[in-house]
């Protein structure tokens, strides 16, 4: 017996996302068939293209954003200070801890020689025009020889810029990206964060 | 910083999936975000109400169909056996082994007083009514305290009626859902069936 047609495709859809393999695409696709109504349905649905649609990212840091963002447009957050970090989503495994308060740069992945992505592949450029004002700005990159090399190559190109540099410190555990650590690592990791020297 | 509102929605969508938490629901509704295209996240938002609108429950066997039932309309099925399971997705488990090539009645859930779920909320009355021609009835239900009571149930009701009554073996590990049976188990829990005395 084949499938009906229509839950295939749905599989293959499941199959699409981190982490989902044939087996949890299935029963993904058999909880919505079986389990969730119509109208649950319906609005999942509705949810996902509206998502897709009204979620932009902001032009100035590249943070996700819905029509203002939320770090830029926010009057309390301290200008002085620039947190760069490789995507957009380590922004919301940061603010999950209200331990920061200053700016993000988005550089939108890290550099990766091996796969082709060098420094020009990066929102750098635009780092560098957001530098007036800014006293700090700290890297938060991930401990992976990719986040790492980033990391050197930024701090080589900021070391006459009479801006402090740093680190976010090594709480995180090394090889691993940042959004696998808990909230107390991520704080741990800020507070130690060191002068890149 | 508050996520997106249209991300907040999705998060909430994701979370009501089996096995999802919120962590991982971020990390699909960030995937959607970021990783997908438009036209990606477009097709799945259809699929979704496609299979919705498009699959139905077998008005007779209860198997989940697109249009026509792909086990009561297919001619090379023997119409001698009826398989009983609790799920609609019990018979998709099944089918991925080429083992079995008779009917299938569909319980819709099992005898559980604790939860209130009695046999009148069973489709039960619906098997009585297809036992013409059937020569065997083959029990299939999971290992569990309320599978067993299902097929004693059953097995009672059924004892009178000339019918050989089966129960799939202990194949299944006592006390997992059938779903989680690998291949080979599930073809030996078939082989081994034994009249149920």
């Amino acid at each position: 017996m084949k499938y009906p047609e229509s839950f295939l495709k749905l599989v293959e859809d499941f199959k699409k996302f981190p982490g989902i393999g044939k087996k949890t695409a299935e029963r993904l696709a058999l909880f919505t068939i079986s389990t969730l109504d119509k109208e649950q349905v319906s609005s999942f649905s509705e949810h996902l293209n509206e998502a897709k649609e009204n979620i932009t990212h902001c032009p100035i840091c590249g943070t996700l954003m819905e029509h203002h963002c939320p770090i830029c447009e926010d009057p309390n957050r301290d200008k002085n200070t620039i947190m760069v970090v490789s995507d957009d989503k380590d922004v919301f495994v940061l603010e999950r801890t209200p331990i920061y308060h200053g700016l993000y740069h988005v550089l939108g992945g890290a550099i990766d020689f091996s796969r082709g992505i060098g420094p020009e592949d990066l929102n750098i450029e635009s780092l560098f025009q957001r530098l007036n004002d800014v006293d700090e700005i700290i890297l938060s990159l991930a401990g992976t020889v990719e986040g790492e090399l980033t990391a050197q190559y930024l701090k080589e190109l900021l070391k006459h810029k009479g801006i402090k540099v740093s680190r976010i410190a090594y709480g995180i555990p090394v090889g691993a990206d940042l959004s696998f650590a808990d909230d107390h690592t991520l704080e741990l990791a800020l507070n130690n964060r060191q002068k890149y020297e």
